[in-house]
Parts: structure tokens; C-alpha cells; sequence
């Protein structure tokens, strides 16, 4: 953390750990027997919950969504640009509540748990999960907080996914829905890019075949590969030319066998694949990439996502990044064209940025206006609810 | 090969080992004290030796361009479908030349061949080369053949690169320079998915820091998994959305944790990664990505790609494929600028194709008849000279 602490930032902020002893039965047909999510909350909530507000993160996020765990902290949590007072997700009007998701490897019931049956980190054996079973973990959340209906269930990229499943599921239960960076389904190249990624990590001989944690070994050559790889396809190639041009951080261009000689990007690349490797687990990465993979919004409405967004009874914003290659715009307008279809309420906002798929979490003035602008309404219905009770 | 020799097939072609004893300088510094080609030619070269053209193959190419090996072949070379009797290089016009490069594994000197020095395999003690070591060690392969200009000198990709760098060395050897898919340089993404690959081999313990064939092993895994980023980027997302969708190999989408579940693009990827680590070197994977990596036509000019092409005196027919976001056609339209700002002839086709940077060797009516007429006018022009003399 800077020395003094920063003007809309949410402070030291701590992570709750929560028991949900009712068992939860999965899309896969398993049952979890008990889970714990580790959950922060920012904020607080009003006297009707009515302004309750759910994050879901992404792929390789976690449940420190804002602020600082501890006056040490160089870094606040992933979305701080977003989340804090007077920011457009504004703690001064609304509980936020972000949960590491089910599977995850940051406190929440995951491959790197004790498996009851075994007393063994679960590891492989975790059950696979879907969307749809953080929608029903976290519906067990809110009712765990008090919270009868969302104000907003918000999420990019995966957590997009996560936020429209949501909208589906339990279409009583939230007011609005902002889907940031995201797709209906994956492409078969996202696809694609994700099963290298997961070869990367099965092929370490480190991985044990997913029993790394049980031999004390940690796959941390697979993991950086998939790591680099999702972080290649996460930026866009203009800002990388920008970023990194060809410049060389050592060496020289054409002499000399014994000079290791490098690009900028390659130790950039090295440093976020080797540091990804030191705080995220193997089983949780393979699990979450299939989580994506296997997302297919209107399979089980005829493959028809108008009619699946029939179901759904909240407001929408729709928010895409023009040099996102990987959700790009076109898959959001995908998703509104959907929602127009269905008759259903709709904003989207195309924002120009150069930053990839990260513009999601970066700096952006006109996304910061157009969020805010939204939460704004989103708020002042959470009020007005309130006084009307 | 099929039952009968096809239509326009070169027919079974076989490949001659070319030895060049004088000791070749390359642009390391290091001296290859000789040094073999593999090389395969089709048609015959004319009187005036007028007709002569000379292939340059891209990372995973070779010299088998065209043709079959046995009547068992079940695939004809790499770019049979543009080289051949009637086909765009016309192998009753032209005399096509296909060496292997320098540092390849199919049969030229490489890391695969004995040093000297040690009587074992070169492996990682091969010395790192430049796409100009190529084009010196094909000038004197044009010599030993008696050609003392090339009708044309043609690439795709890393061959393109290779190309352009004839046109720079040895000016006034090459009549036509043909530069397909390819660039000036690489762009810093670009670079990046090269140096995963290179960390996908790397990390494979099979590697053995390169030592592997003292050692008897071969790092699959590793190329593999650097084939399958290499081959993801080669194609179009739109391709991949068409050929695979989301399509199921096998087992449910819901249910069953013991069924393998896969898509269908997983499937051909593995395919890919694992049949290519049968037949490539993970060392000249290595070499020859980093010959891409260094490959700045315009560096030694000050950065000015238009100074650059100053040097040259050939005509150029760039082509580039609206699908090809490896090598997009902007990367094209750079080189095609830079020869307009240098006053040199040049042609330009932008080819629709939704084959990403595999449509240059892939069947394409548009891509057909622009490459046809162009070289037609080249064997005239080799006609012409013959019979001028």
C-alpha cells in the first residue's frame, strides 16, 4: 500500500470465511456435501438490502476485488479502479460482496481443499463445475447476507458469463446485469488457446497427473506456460508494439553466440508466467478453462439465445473494448442483439481502448463514464426501494 | 500417393544432397567450415540458364515443395498445389529450385548433423543464423547449378523474409521477387508466441538443454505444445468456428466425470502437436523461430524500409490474405509502401481467403489466377532471354 492511504479507496479490507453446510448438488450430477466460499464485502448494506451489488471475477481472478489486506500491500485488489467511494461501483451507496468463486484457489471449496471422503487435498478428483453452479453457490450467499434481490450482478469477461447465468437462473433475483468483455460462448480458437494452455500444465511431469499437492510437487513450468499464453491472447498486438516494440533488453542484434540476447516481451512474458505460477493452483486453472470452454448460454433454450433472454427479467449494460480479440465486440453485440430480440432492456457501450481484453480492469475514461453514469441509475433505484419500504 | 499419378503432378521427385566445401561466414561471427544442402528441382533448366527459380520454404517447410516421394506417398509436397506442369510455377517453363535451409532437419546441415569438431550432433552448439546465411548458402547453391540469375526468387512467411533479403544481398541475381504472407519484420506479439513455443520445448525435461539426441530422447511434449500455439495462430478464428464449432468429439456436455469429454478442435490439435513432434527437431524449431524473431529487413538502413528497398533492382508481386491476422495484410501494405517509396516495380494482391496464414498454401481461385499471370509474364521474360542470346 502507498504510505498514506489513497483518496476512494476502500482501506484494509478483510476476507470472510463462510460455511454452507446444505449440500449442493452440481450440473455434473455430483454432490458437494459442504463448501465455504471466502467472500469480501465493501460497503454497507442498507436497511431493505436493496443495495446489494454481486462481483463475479474472471478467470484468474479472486474475492479481493478493492482496497488493501494490509498496510504492506503494493497492489489493491484487481478491480480498485472500479470499486471504492465515489468510484463507479460506489461503496458509499452500495454493498459489494465479491466471493472467490467454488473451484477457486484462494480460500472458496477447490481442487486444493480436503476432500472429506479422503482427508486428501480433493486435487483431480474435484468435481467438474459449470456457471451455473457458482449462480446456485452464490444464490446461497445472498441469502446467507439477507439479500433477497441483487441490485446488480456485474462481472467481465467469465465473470460475465457467471453475471448472465445469473439472469437466467434466478430471474427474480437481481434488477440488473453488466456483462463486461464477454461472449455468449467461446470460439473455437478460445477454445482452442485454452486446451494449450491445459496441455501445458498436464504435460509438466510436475503436475502428477493432477497430484501434484499430495507429492509435494508444484507444476510451475506448466503453469507459467499457460499463463504466458492466456496473457498474449489478453493484450492487444497493438499495445504490445506499443508497450514492447522490438526493443531488446540485452545484448546484441547480431553478433555473439555466448550473449543471451532477448526481447523486452520475452522477459516481460517470463515475469507474468513465472509469478501466475507462484499463487495459482494447476487443478483450479484446468477446471476454470473447462468452466469457459463448456459456457454456452442458449444450449439448453433450442440454441436460440433470444429465447433464452426471455427468460431473464432484469436490465442489461453491455460493455465491450474495440481492440479485445478475444471477447471481441462482435460477441458482445451478439449478446445485444439477443437481449433486443427478446424484448428485453439493453444499453451497450463499444469503448475504444488499446489495451486487449485487460481494458475490463484498466483506467478508461469514457468505460468510467458509462459505468458510472449506469450505477448511478442502478442506485437510485436501490434508494428509492429503500424509502419505499 | 493415389492409385494413378494426378493431373499436373511433378510425379515422384527425389530429393540430391549438394555439398559446398568452401567455409561459409555467417552473420554470428562463427564460420560453418562446410556444410550440406538438401535439395529438390523440377523441370529443367534452358539453355541460357534463364529459367531458373528458386523456392524458399517457411519454419516447418522443406524441399519437398512438390511431387512424391513413393508411390505410397499419401501427401505430395508442401506447395504442389501452385508448382507443377501447367500449374502457377510451371514446371514446363521453369526449373524450380527447393533447397532445405541451412539449419533445418530434413537433410541439411543442422543441429541434427555431426560437428566436426566433436563427431557428435551439433544440437544447441549449432550456430544461431540469420535469414542472410541463407541466401549466402543459396547463392552458391544458384552457382554449383549454373544459374547466374534467378528468374524469381519466391516465399511465403519466413520464406517471404528470405525473399526480400535475395533482393538486398544480391541485387542483380534475381529478376522477380515474390513475397507472400510476410512482413518486414515481426510485430511484438508475434514474438511473443514464438518465445511460448520456445519455453514449451525448453521446459521439457526431455530437452536435456538441448542435448537431447547425445542423450536419446526427444523433447515431444515440448514440440508438440509448440506446434499447437504456432498452428492456433496460423488459422483464422473464423475458419476454426467453421471447420470445428463447438462440436463434441465425444461423451455428454453435462454429466459424467469418467467420460472424457473433448471438443472437437481439441482433437485436431493434438493431432497436429503430436504428429509434428515426430518429424521436426526441437533445435531448428528453435533456430529457425529465432531467425523470424531477428529478421528487420530495414534495420541496417537506418530503420527505413524505403532506403532499404533502394538497394533493390528486381520487380515484386506481394500477396497477402484478408484472414491472416499472423501476417495481416497491413504488415503486407508495409513492404508494398516501402517499394513504392523507392521507386521499384511492385505488384499487389490482397487475396479474400477465411484460410488465416494458411491460405498461402492452400488452393485459392483469386490467389490462382493473380500468381499465374504474374509468372507467366516471368517465363516470357526467361523465354525472351534465352532466345536473345
Amino acid at each position: 500500500m502507498p504510505d498514506s492511504l489513497p483518496a476512494h479507496s476502500v482501506g484494509i479490507t478483510e476476507p470472510q470465511q463462510m460455511q454452507f453446510e446444505e449440500p449442493l448438488e452440481l450440473a455434473c450430477g455430483r454432490v458437494l456435501p459442504h463448501y465455504e466460499l471466502t467472500v469480501e464485502t465493501y460497503g454497507e448494506l442498507n436497511r431493505t438490502a436493496s443495495n446489494a451489488v454481486l462481483i463475479c471475477h474472471a478467470l484468474s481472478g479472486n474475492h479481493h476485488a478493492a482496497g488493501y489486506h494490509s498496510p504492506d500491500d503494493r497492489k489493491p485488489g484487481w478491480w480498485d479502479a472500479y470499486i471504492g467511494p465515489g468510484k463507479p461501483i460506489d461503496t458509499n451507496r452500495f454493498f459489494v460482496v465479491c466471493p472467490n468463486n467454488l473451484g477457486g484457489c484462494h480460500g472458496s471449496t477447490g481442487p486444493c481443499s480436503i476432500n472429506p471422503d479422503t482427508g486428501q487435498p480433493w486435487g483431480r478428483d474435484f468435481p467438474p463445475l459449470r456457471a451455473r453452479d457458482w449462480v446456485h453457490s452464490q444464490a446461497r450467499l445472498a441469502a446467507k447476507l439477507g439479500i433477497g434481490q441483487w441490485a446488480a450482478v456485474i462481472g467481465g469477461s467469465l465473470g460475465g458469463m457467471n453475471a448472465m447465468r445469473w439472469a437466467l437462473e434466478y430471474p427474480d433475483r437481481l434488477r440488473h446485469c453488466v456483462v463486461i468483455a464477454s461472449a455468449l460462448k467461446l470460439s473455437a480458437q478460445n477454445i482452442a488457446f485454452n486446451e494449450i494452455a491445459r496441455r501445458a500444465i498436464k504435460s509438466d511431469p510436475d503436475f502428477c497427473e493432477g497430484d501434484y499437492l499430495a507429492r509435494g510437487k508444484i507444476p510451475r513450468q506448466g503453469l507459467a506456460l499457460a499463463r504466458m499464453i492466456g496473457h498474449v491472447t489478453y493484450l492487444s498486438d497493438e499495445l504490445m508494439g506499443t508497450r514492447f516494440g522490438r526493443e531488446l533488453r540485452r545484448g546484441t542484434f547480431e553478433r555473439g553466440r555466448d550473449t543471451p540476447i532477448e526481447f523486452q516481451v520475452e522477459s516481460y512474458l517470463r515475469y507474468q508466467g513465472d509469478s501466475f505460477s507462484d499463487h495459482f493452483d494447476a487443478n483450479t486453472y484446468l477446471l476454470m478453462t473447462k468452466i469457459l470452454d463448456y459456457f454456452d448460454l442458449a444450449r439448453e433454450y433450442g440454441d436460440d439465445p433470444v429465447a433464452a433472454f426471455r427468460h431473464a427479467l432484469c436490465k442489461f449494460l453491455v460493455v465491450s473494448f474495440s481492440s479485445d480479440w478475444r471477447f471481441s465486440p462482435v460477441r458482445s453485440e451478439e449478446i445485444v442483439n439477443a437481449l433486443v430480440g427478446a424484448n428485453r432492456e439493453v444499453a451497450y457501450a463499444a469503448i475504444d481502448s488499446e489495451f486487449g481484453h485487460d481494458a475490463f480492469l484498466l483506467p478508461n475514461h469514457r468505460y468510467e463514464s458509462v459505468f458510472r453514469a449506469y450505477m448511478n441509475k442502478v442506485a437510485a433505484e436501490a434508494d428509492q426501494l429503500a424509502r419505499a419500504e
